[in-house]
């Protein structure tokens, strides 16, 4: 299977059916309706999601649940190794880095990187934060892949050229404008007041 | 013009349109191409979303850039003006607040709660920290309609029972759950880890 046949959507919901499936380790099996129903989708996208990866349940008995964990976790799985960067550790930036959700889920942020490395609030850090000077090279040696980017907006572009240039393939982009980045990277925009202005947008 | 009509995505795409046009002040018109790719969508996809607010844009002249962005403001308006509480001051909660970024955009983060409202990461923060037993109350009183959520995933889906009982009707959950709300709510997850997992699923 060709992972770029798969859209970025089931890919996201693979993620949540897999900690679904953790959050069921005591049950044997479990039904479309049901696991599409602790992950908050319909059954017809969960089965179309599903069926990117070959026949996985049986009509009327459902998914096994330690056999789809452990295909799940084998599609996902290289996913979760990976080494990353964070980019700007200002007032957003040393907050994940403090924040332990991503260590808990595999990532390990391995350095962080700031226009002033001896800022005070990254000092309490458990993470190294370099100046960004010994971006590209660090980049490079460690064959760095992932980058998460908490730079003002004024910088980001210029930033994330730079993280492209020494071989970065995909970013997290908390910063609020729009990237032009070449067709082959992905990136995920973050951009918490967009999200908030949405919500309310809705609101009665 | 119904509100349900018009999809959550159109919505956060005039989010971006707008402040795109806001960084094109100085201009008179652009054409969809332009203000497409600056926004990173396609022509078809801009010209698609606009058309829910009627005829905007002169065929073969583009968009006026005064006229567009009054009217995505208008469409967007009441959206910034919504107070927002958090609930749930640990390391992500503390940080959101510090964060200048919501009210750069007209969000006010009013109060925050959690379970120890004394802890001490709260303690320097401009915003008030209550005690969830005030939350209730709160949300009542000062008609709060927008939450964000930053507590444990073991205790999430509570908070947010409890939110929504108290009058809450839109949430932004950086819980790691799926939330199970009644279909009027409108929920948007933030789970960073899977978006970091989704990202590296397509690192080559």
């Amino acid at each position: 299977m060709n992972k770029a046949e798969i859209p970025r959507k089931t890919v996201y919901r693979l993620s949540v059916y897999y900690r679904v499936l953790l959050a069921l380790k005591n049950i044997d099996t479990v039904s479309s309706e049901a696991l599409a129903t602790a992950a908050g989708v319909k059954s017809t996208q969960l089965r179309k999601d599903l069926a990117y990866f070959g026949q996985l349940g049986t009509r009327g008995l459902g998914y096994s649940v330690p056999a789809l964990t452990a295909r799940l976790s084998e599609v996902l799985g290289a996913a979760r190794l990976q080494p990353v960067i964070l980019v700007g550790a200002g007032h957003l930036g040393s907050a994940l880095l403090r924040y332990g959700g991503f260590a808990k889920e595999g990532f390990e942020v391995v350095a962080a990187f700031d226009l002033d490395a001896s800022r005070e609030r990254a000092r309490d850090l458990s993470i190294p934060v370099y100046s960004m000077e010994n971006l590209p090279a660090f980049i490079t040696e460690k064959k760095i892949k992932l980058a998460i980017l908490t730079v003002p907006g004024a910088v980001a572009q210029e930033v994330c050229n730079n993280l492209i240039k020494s071989g970065v393939q995909a970013i997290l982009n908390f910063a609020p404008v729009v990237l032009h980045t070449p067709e082959q990277i992905v990136v995920k925009n973050v951009d918490l007041a967009i999200e908030l202005e949405n919500l309310s947008y809705f609101i009665r």
